[in-house]
């Protein structure tokens, strides 16, 4: 067994904090002696324990010595918990691996010296990519105050969301709507349109199977106010919260009504008669939500996209061929003149779920590589 | 090595002859002598000799008491060469492997009882599906006296053909485009639209690198005669051959001066101000295609999708996003009312080129299973 074995399983106990950890970061640690693995752990959920504390509480026996694989950078200050790097320190740990520094200004290189200036070896960077794709949405989240934004849509193979009378149910296979709830259960928000709400009233909540889930808060954009009355999101309670934003076009009434049975009201500015995206970003993050899957439709993704706000995108393709000069299409809006100038997917991946053929990449990515 | 083995390579050397045995199938032959290959030959060109026999001429010794594997069942009649199945008689043969019978109504199992007739032993069946995808194209022409039609288009990844103001070089790789020139090779014409004819003037020849290309036959669809005097595709010359459709609509004039150039011209019945599809593919057919590789645009790909004409479909993805709410689309026209309707396809393969994803698959086969 070599680093990158452990390595990789370290990257395997992260995610088991899929959608628990927000606004932390996934982490995973793997502790090794001799060649064997004494002790692993994960950070679970935010406010407890840091993945590598949990490492050492289930050592079986003394650390002293060892080696420990984590994928980010241990922390080096006083945050919900005591710094990781100090725990490492008074461990007797040999040696330190890690795959990436902590984007976090507040630690950014300080754990990696102070466990360097106590005599420990340190090696940075072995799975580095992999370890910034797990943690995209903390990255943006640290560095820029903005949420992570992931855009989502399923299409036939000829490029369309709908028939021409608006049947979309159902394009995608089960498998891709099962991958799907499990997305949902790791943001911490979900935004469609209006529009998508009066069509399909959908409940926006995850149900992945044999996990958890943990509903993320639904964001509808509804710059006049006609979300209807009786629609599923605006059904609200402990796990259910729903965000409705608005411009001043909408009617007061309507949004006392909506106020009322414990719907937040967002009230944006306008821009060219839309919700202006980039601002109601910035609010959301101000109300923790550091992450956002928008699932459409056109429009909607469209103005994602040409605002320049979608960090990744993952569509699927069902092999389904429906035709129609007047089915809606994923991305809709002005568009781009050139072939040129449309966005290129990085670090694109193909995914297959039954039939379906899936591509997922990044629009751009939270990090820079130098 | 086993049966499998043996008949993956007559498979294999099959493919040898693409695009050259037309309107004759695509065929290998292995011949195996105590654990060893003594012979391998193939289906080289129309007229030439069968892969049996060209299989028996290159054995190393004696064939008497060794098998034979072959993807297509011996034929039984003289066409333009003595029957294989005679041949296999007269050469000793113990025992023949087939991948699947000759669909040829003319053969049709006369070759596998002539052989069993005669003592020797005959398997059927073996890598049949992947037999058949190779004869897809023969299977069609012999059994239903049609071209066999093969959809080609690609989009972006969210599902555009073009920029809303047409630009659509390149969407594809380069690894994409090089593949659709092989598959040009294979087909005895391409078929587009007066309408890409005028965008894009493309040449419609095959190019593929490193192979002997054969030009298909270009076919434009031009109900109305207004193909630019000065377009590429009117360079005509030995190998290169262009048919024009057209309706009584077209101008006479124009008509006169097109054939003046060696260009044909097929008069076709209207049906709604369009060419009849139906009708001209049965003209094509009797002019000696067996098939056709359709490129679009979204258009011409409808009334070919509607119509029930459609074979096979080759979807190239590549992971751009364009945008454009008025920006084409691959499949256009009335379109289907549910996605119930829609066509999805069977024996879906998912292929990469460079970074574009490709799902190909049957629309329908051209042979029936079980």
């Amino acid at each position: 067994m070599n680093d990158i074995f452990y390595m990789r399983r370290a990257l395997e106990l992260a995610v088991r904090g899929w959608g628990r950890t927000r606004p932390n970061p996934l982490v995973g640690a793997v502790i090794v002696k001799d060649g064997r693995i004494i002790g692993e752990g994960w950070h679970q959920e935010l406010g407890g324990p840091h993945a590598e504390i949990n490492a050492i509480r289930n050592a079986k026996e003394s650390v002293a010595g060892s080696t420990i694989y984590v994928n980010l950078e241990p922390c080096s200050h006083y945050g919900r918990t005591p710094p990781c790097a100090e725990a490492l320190i008074e461990g007797g740990f040999k040696r330190v691996v890690i795959a990436m520094e902590d984007p976090n200004p507040l630690v950014a290189g300080r754990g990696i010296r102070m466990l360097r200036s106590q005599g420990i070896e340190v090696d940075v960077g072995l799975e580095m990519l992999e370890a910034l794709k797990l943690n995209d949405v903390f990255i943006k989240h640290i560095t820029q105050q903005m949420p992570f934004v992931h855009l989502k849509y399923a299409m036939t193979l000829d490029g369309k969301t709908a028939t021409r009378t608006g049947d979309s149910k159902w394009i995608s296979s089960e498998a891709s709507r099962e991958y799907v709830h499990r997305l949902r259960s790791r943001y911490a928000g979900i935004l469609v349109g209006v529009n998508t709400v009066i069509k399909d009233d959908p409940e926006l909540t995850a149900r992945p199977q044999g996990i958890e889930g943990r509903n993320p808060v639904r964001v509808i954009l509804d710059s006049r106010g006609r979300l209807p009355e009786h629609a599923k999101v605006l059904e609200v309670g402990h796990d259910r919260k729903t965000i409705v934003a608005v411009t001043e076009q909408a009617d007061a009434e309507k949004l006392k009504l909506l106020s009322g049975r414990g719907v937040e009201i967002i009230l944006t500015q306008e821009s060219d008669g839309w919700i202006d995206i980039g601002m109601l970003l910035e609010t959301l993050h101000k109300k923790g939500i550091d992450s956002l899957l928008v699932e459409g439709g056109g429009t909607v993704a469209a103005s994602f996209v040409e605002g320049g706000y979608v960090d990744k995108l993952t569509a699927f393709i069902a092999p389904v061929v429906i035709g129609g000069v007047s089915a809606p299409s994923p991305v809709m809006g002005h568009g781009v003149e050139s072939i040129k100038q449309g966005i290129r997917l990085a670090h694109q991946q193909v995914k297959q779920f039954e039939t379906d053929c899936c591509l997922e990449g990044y629009v751009k990515t939270p990090w820079k590589v130098g």
